[in-house]
């Protein structure tokens, strides 16, 4: 029985709506991510309703950024190419108002993606989803993790967090066994996941993907991005509840992600 | 109850006997494909029976054309690296008569791949496989779609099937609810299929591969792709009546693509 | 009823042992693989207790040997950019101590990784995996498979691995119906397994990187290497026991390397 104060910023009808909005518009989602997730995450994201593309080639990153919906920016193995494709990606989403994620993943253990993810930053990211050492070494106050291994408690990452929304615009989550969002003056908890979604490549990585399809054509980003959580929370426990070990737990969280309905994810979400 | 009238170009006995030379010989199929579809694309091909191999080195990928019994060109992400590997490996199997299949993911719609497909058609490829905004876009007589999926109908593409078939002497087929495979004479539409195919990813980017494991050694080039199609659209068939989502839809699709028999093949194929 | 000589260089109860080991460390492991295997690897190592990261630019791939616990470099899909990578990522783990496995895909059937794997060679890898075709091709005694395909078998590389490990001091394993794992002095054979590895893609690359988890911190490499194969050959055969085709069989897979206890390893293994 769980018995948590709900949020006072985010309603869990809001959370239905934004899963009923993002279903009816098929959001297209341009990823330009790390070579380990591409399956997964194009898998993730067909599963709760949107189409994904993955265009990242320095001739079309820009062009393509114009007519998607939404952009995800994940640094996980960013070659010289692609590299340049996102910084076009990024610069075409920032001007043409596009909403776009950067997921800053094992930024501070490593040189090349963490200057990268300066340079990205100041193309005002709509929101920013990492693990709490990747937000803690982004906001410059941790020394950063040990590859996609989160080191660091999300309540370490609280003043980061909130520190980097606040200085960058961006809506910040903080991936966790619970989750942080924020926008530095809203914060919101998401409880509830199973930690089997960390025993599978991609689990972080393709929410960043999600968080791009709920921020296209949202009007309360800080909301949509609660509603990514809550919605990836809820159908990683039903497929633990369901599977086997971690082979299965993968199959099974894509059906459930194309399971759930709007009025599961408002009953059935815990936020804070 | 099915009541099509069967197809006076290919006859159900073929596809069985393509099926089970396929797996006899298991050919060697070099991919040149894309960064969200090779596991999935190697997985397939393993399963019909066939020898994946992902060849795309530019100091490669010509010296493979001439050992591989098939060659597929999937433009997805088609890196700098890669386009080089592209052109070198079609010239190669052009050269060698090694049949290749070319699928033009999302061209139309993206400057740098949109080129890339027009000097590879100059390479006389001997299928060429995509939806029907690429087709249209491919032949000239339509605007693309907006990635990898389908905005035009099968029958809206079917004069430009048609007279890209004529123009290259290639097999052209036209993937959707009834896909449409033509030689530019004799055209053949293979009913069948289930709409889960679209929404996990790979599902037409693999059906290349499969149409290029076809393709090698077939007599008969057009019956050889309408063979793919049929055995796709009948995997697909029997996984969905298995599955309760997509992501068991994605595990049953390869278990039904080892298990279907020639005899099943013969069978259950509806083409007209 | 099997009735093998045991080993007198390996005891049950080292594969145990290293199993529990690997658990109680998660091992960090570097993956410099191919981009078809990527997310399989990652998944069999998350599986297995250890912690994958793909880093393999040339700006980040020393900095991260030097923080690994094990490296793998695989040959699969050398881009340039990758293949400095490697060859940063060998040198720093020579020098750092750090063990690192050479998986030689396709080596001796294409040029560019042939005369790359000769240059990796002299960082005195640790582990060199790959199947009798490859073994023999680096070795000098063979022409070469055409891919990733076991041209040859086991036995016949038996002379060309003990050569090889003699020249290197690396440890050599030959995957195969049953595998050979030589130090050049010791050899062990590792019966059992199922062939439905062959039929997925990953299967021999993702080996690769479960022998850098084990050889990590390993006193005995030969034993970890082992220790490595009897591990995978006893999951194939339960995901084997449960699965109704190759699609079915990966899951499983997955799930049965998460649940193998160091006990089971211990009394199912058949090394001889």
């Amino acid at each position: 029985m769980v018995s948590i104060a709900p949020s006072p910023f985010v309603h869990p009808a809001q959370l239905a709506s934004a899963l009923v909005s993002l279903r009816s518009s098929t959001p297209l989602i341009q990823c330009l991510t790390n070579t380990v997730v591409t399956n997964v995450t194009a898998n993730v994201l067909l599963a709760i309703g949107a189409a994904p593309a993955m265009a990242d080639l320095p001739g079309e990153a820009a062009e393509f950024a114009t007519i998607a919906s939404g952009v995800l920016v994940n640094l996980g193995t960013p070659y010289a190419e692609q590299r340049e494709g996102m910084m076009l990606a990024a610069a075409a989403a920032n001007v043409q108002g596009t909403p776009w994620v950067l997921d800053p993943v094992a930024v501070g253990a490593l040189a090349v993606r963490t200057e990268l993810a300066h340079r990205l930053l100041e193309l005002s990211p709509t929101v920013i989803r990492g693990n709490a050492s990747e937000i803690m070494a982004l906001s410059g106050s941790g020394g950063g993790g040990r590859g996609v291994d989160a080191t660091d408690g999300v309540e370490a990452a609280r003043e980061a967090a909130l520190d980097l929304a606040r200085r960058t615009g961006a809506v910040v989550a903080v991936s966790g066994p619970i989750d942080l969002v924020t926008d530095g003056t809203r914060t919101v908890l998401v409880h509830g996941g199973n930690e089997l979604l960390t025993r599978i490549t991609g689990g972080g990585c393709s929410l960043g993907a999600v968080c791009a399809a709920f921020a296209a054509d949202a009007d309360d980003v800080l909301a949509a991005v609660v509603a990514a959580h809550a919605y990836y929370a809820l159908a990683s426990e039903r497929a633990a509840a369901k599977c086997a070990g971690p082979g299965s737990f993968a199959m099974h969280f894509i059906d459930e992600l194309a399971a759930i309905s709007a009025e599961d994810l408002a009953a059935k979400a815990v936020i804070a």
